[in-house]
Order: C-alpha cells, then structure tokens, then sequence
C-alpha cells in the first residue's frame, strides 16, 4: 500500500499550495480520492501514468476537490485513452461533467462511467477480488463521503521447503493456499498450518475530508492502519471550525484515537497558518503517531 | 497598455506550461482573457490583486480557455468580494458556472453579470469612455471569438506654459483640451493647436485564439499595435493545423502582415514540439516583429 499525497491545502490554490488531492496503490490498483484544480500537473510531478488510473473518488463536489476533474478527463480524452473510467462521487457529478464535455464539443473516446452517490449510511461502491471501497458518510456543508479501501485476506503462504520434506505435491501447493489440511497417498495427514505462514495482514486506508468532528465515523474506522483526517483549524479557531464544518487537528487526532488507527495523517490546512507544525503539537497531545501530510509526500 | 501572458501553452497542462490567459491592463482597466486551468496560480505569481478584475472574456468553452474560471470564481467570493464580475464568453457559460456554484452549494456574495456571446458579426460587448472591446469571430471547432481592445482618442494635452503666456484662464482648459480655440475678454483667438499637444495615439490590442487560418479576420485588425495570434503548429503539420481548426506560426504571420499589425505575438503552442525558437523562425520569415509568448512574460 502507498499513498502519494498530491495535494493537501484548502480553498484557493497558491504556488506550491495544492489543493486535495491523493492518489492510493493498492493491490495494483491506482485509486485517485479528490481532484483539486492543478492535480493533472501534480500526477505529472509525481510520474504517475494517466493510464493506471481507472478508479477516481470524490469526497464532495467543492472546488478544492473537484475542479481538476474536468481539466484530467480532457486529457484522457486528449491522450487517446481507450479503457474505461469509473468516477465515484455525488449526485449532480454527472450532470456537471457532462454539461461541461457538452459545451466544449469534447465527448470521451473511452467509456466513462459514473456512480453517483447518495446513501447516508456507509455503502460499498467498489469491490474486486483484493480490495472493497466503502463509503464513510461525513459532515460538511454539502453531501460529501469519506472512503474506506480495505484489501482483502490474502491466501496462506505456503512454506515450499517444509512442504516438498513433507512429500506434498505440488498440485496440492493451492490447497494449502486455501487453509486445507493435505492427506497424502501414504493416508497421513499434513497439517496446514505445519507447512505453510499466515497470510500478509490485509491493510486498511481511510480518507476523511471535509467533515466537522464527527464521532459517528469511529466504529467504521477500527483497524484502520493510516487514516487521513482532515484538520482545516487549530483549536484556537474551534468556533469557526464548528461554523464551516471543519475540524481542528485535536478534534482529528481524538477521532484517530478513539479509532486506535496505526497511523493519523493530517492534511487540508487553512491558509491562515504559516506554521504548519502547530498542526502536529496539537494533535500529538492526543495521538501519537502523526504525520503532516505535504504536496508530494509519499508514504508506503 | 500593459499584457502579462499568464499561459501559453496548448492542451493539457504540464509543469511550467500553463494553458491560456492572459492580464490586459489598458486605461486603469485589468481584464482577464481567458482563464485556463491554474490561472489563478498564475496571477498570484505575477502579483496581481484578484480584487482588481472586473471583466472576464472568454474566448470559447475548450477546457484549456476556460477550466480555471469555477476555481477563480469560488476564490473571489472566499476573499469576500463584493465589487460585481462580469463574464464576457459563449452561450452556456452561464449554466455550466452556476450548476458548478450550485452543486458547491456556494453561490457568489457579489453580482455575477454573464454576458453570453452567440453573433457571428463583430459586436461591441464593452465600451465606457475610455477604452472599448469588440469581438472577432473565429473559426474553430467549438464557437470561438478573439477579443479587440481599442482605446479611445484622448484629449487635448495642454501646454500649460503656452497657455498662461496667451493669458488663457485656467477656467478655460477644460475647453482646450476638447480641441476649441478661445476668444480672451479682449476679443483676441487663441489657437487651439498654439497652445496644446496631440493627443496620445489611442493603442490596439487584439487576441485571437483559437483559430484556423482566417482571412476574414484581417479588416478587423488594421491598426492594431499588439496582435497575439495562436500558432500551435509549425507548417510542417499544416494539414493537423487545419484538421484540428488551429493555425500555424506562418499563418499567424501571415494574417499579421496583411493586417499591418506593430508587432505580433505568437503563442499556443503544441507540446509536441520542444524548441519554441522554431516558431519565431517560421513567423519571421513572413513578418518581422514577433514575440514568442513565455509564460509569465509582461510586454509594455
């Protein structure tokens, strides 16, 4: 699992300020989550193909995470893409798009297909063998969803040395992949777990922006191995959180907390602050193991 | 009369390519021409006050002319404008921009005047008493129009010195600089042209982007000082230029010429090619005053 943090400033872009934008690999998959104005050129930094992204998820339809979209889907189109692209986001994503490829005489050479949203309850809008999408229902001032990307339990690695002493064929080796027992010619008995390791702990990663703080979400995040939280405010601006649906980087770290994730990654901070490491004190005092997210950051 | 080429690249955007705008400062006036993805990253680079654009001009609906326009949008009413904008573009710019402001559910705490644009004649679209814009129809592969900026013939300028030796009264200056003569008290005239200077020549500017090679266009361009005119192609792709309905630098020169234009500035271009030098070369070779246009550039 990795994750490039593309961008992660709210509101108006500035130089070297990037609006939300990230993009998750996972089991070879390359999730986009949000799409702020300028993300074509952050992918572009960070050398990521245009063609590996297939799965594109937006929290809420606000500028600052959705005003790239239009620009990006241009350029598949520009770049002569042929795969399909599935677009996740709310209701009224569709509408804007099209309305926009419309007006611009710009219709896609490639199937573009979108799934709007507009469950108030955590839904999963993608699953495949290795990995399920759900959504996490969050607090804003319009109708906007976290994400969860979780991977699935992997199959039991087999201990192929132990298991050719034991005499197991290897067409058996899937078997054992599976959790079976294997009962050889001879009638005696291998035992799974003698000749094969645990599968790798599935991991988990949820995105939550924008939200005001929003304790509800908790149970959905137990387990959760990075959480990304957003944390538009410093306590100090508690009031004006609570007033645009935001929350403060103590208010993050208490839901990571609360959550017992492994890891808080903090992000969308108001432009008011030129000190961003106040973001990590403040959230340290209540979880410790914070990272502030920056345009560029990769973590894996 | 001052021009800050804010982009000036063709298509998607890259890093240090930036799609097309540009800042047009003419008679106290600053008016944005196109606003392409990342333009308002572009105007806090070049220092200019979002609070000092009132008139936005639209050249057509291609994502590259026009895919900055929500996020500048959504900035000005963030910065707590309350001074009316004006947007000057293509029928359906208004419902494209105010289903993106309601989906954000953040409509504008300032007037949103739209001004869409449908003739195929040259039409006046903005005059006061100094300065006035009139579009050129272009032909591209969605409804296009360049933009023509004229100022006005000025006033008189009075020679003070000149006009006190004459014994003019400065109550009578006002009268001098609207080209009278004056009859003094003692019935003696005082020529106008004694006791004043010509006015400043009133400056030109005209923006044609995009287009294919037009012709038709070059009526409306006599007299203008600073022509910038699309070049996405060198003529070696001629037969792309007018499959794709844009021009090469030889055309832009071309219309330059026959128009007799002051100097011709070339931009637009494809980012198929990696020396832009290329495009001066081709341009000169029909018409000797070219610019390249450079991102950031300020001509004045």
């Amino acid at each position: 699992m990795k994750l490039t943090i593309l961008g992660c400033h709210s509101a108006s872009p500035h130089k070297n300020k990037n609006p939300s934008a990230q993009l998750l690999e996972i089991k070879g998959h390359r999730f986009l989550i949000d799409c702020g104005e300028g993300t074509q050129v952050q992918l572009r930094k960070a050398k990521v193909s245009f063609a590996h992204i297939k799965h594109i998820f937006i929290s809420h339809l606000h500028g600052d995470h959705f005003y790239g979209l239009p620009g990006l889907v241009s350029s598949f189109r520009l770049l002569g893409r042929e795969a399909p692209l599935h677009i996740y986001g709310p209701k009224g994503i569709k509408e804007a798009l099209t309305l926009l490829l419309k007006l611009a005489n710009s219709w896609t050479n490639f199937p573009l297909h979108f799934h709007e949203l507009s469950s108030d309850s955590s839904v999963c809008i993608f699953e495949d063998n290795e990995v399920s999408a759900h959504t996490i229902p969050l607090n804003h001032r319009v109708y906007t969803n976290g994400f969860l990307f979780a991977e699935k339990k992997g199959l039991r690695r087999v201990n192929i040395e132990k298991a050719k002493q034991e005499n197991v064929d290897t067409s058996q080796l899937r078997l054992l992949q599976l959790g079976q027992d294997i009962t050889l010619e001879s009638g005696i008995v291998v035992k799974n777990k003698a000749v094969t390791f645990d599968p790798e702990t599935p991991k988990k990663y949820a995105y939550c922006s924008d939200t005001a703080y929003l304790p509800a979400i908790v149970p959905l995040l137990k387990g959760v191995d990075w959480l990304y939280h957003e944390a538009t405010f410093l306590e100090q601006h508690a009031s004006l959180a609570l007033q645009t649906k935001h929350s403060t980087a103590r208010q993050a770290a208490t839901i990571a907390h609360d959550a017992n994730v492994g890891r808080l990654i903090i992000g969308h901070y108001s432009s008011r602050y030129k000190d961003i490491c106040l973001f990590e004190e403040e959230a340290s005092q209540v979880f410790k193991n914070v990272t502030l997210a920056s345009d560029g950051l990769v973590i894996s």
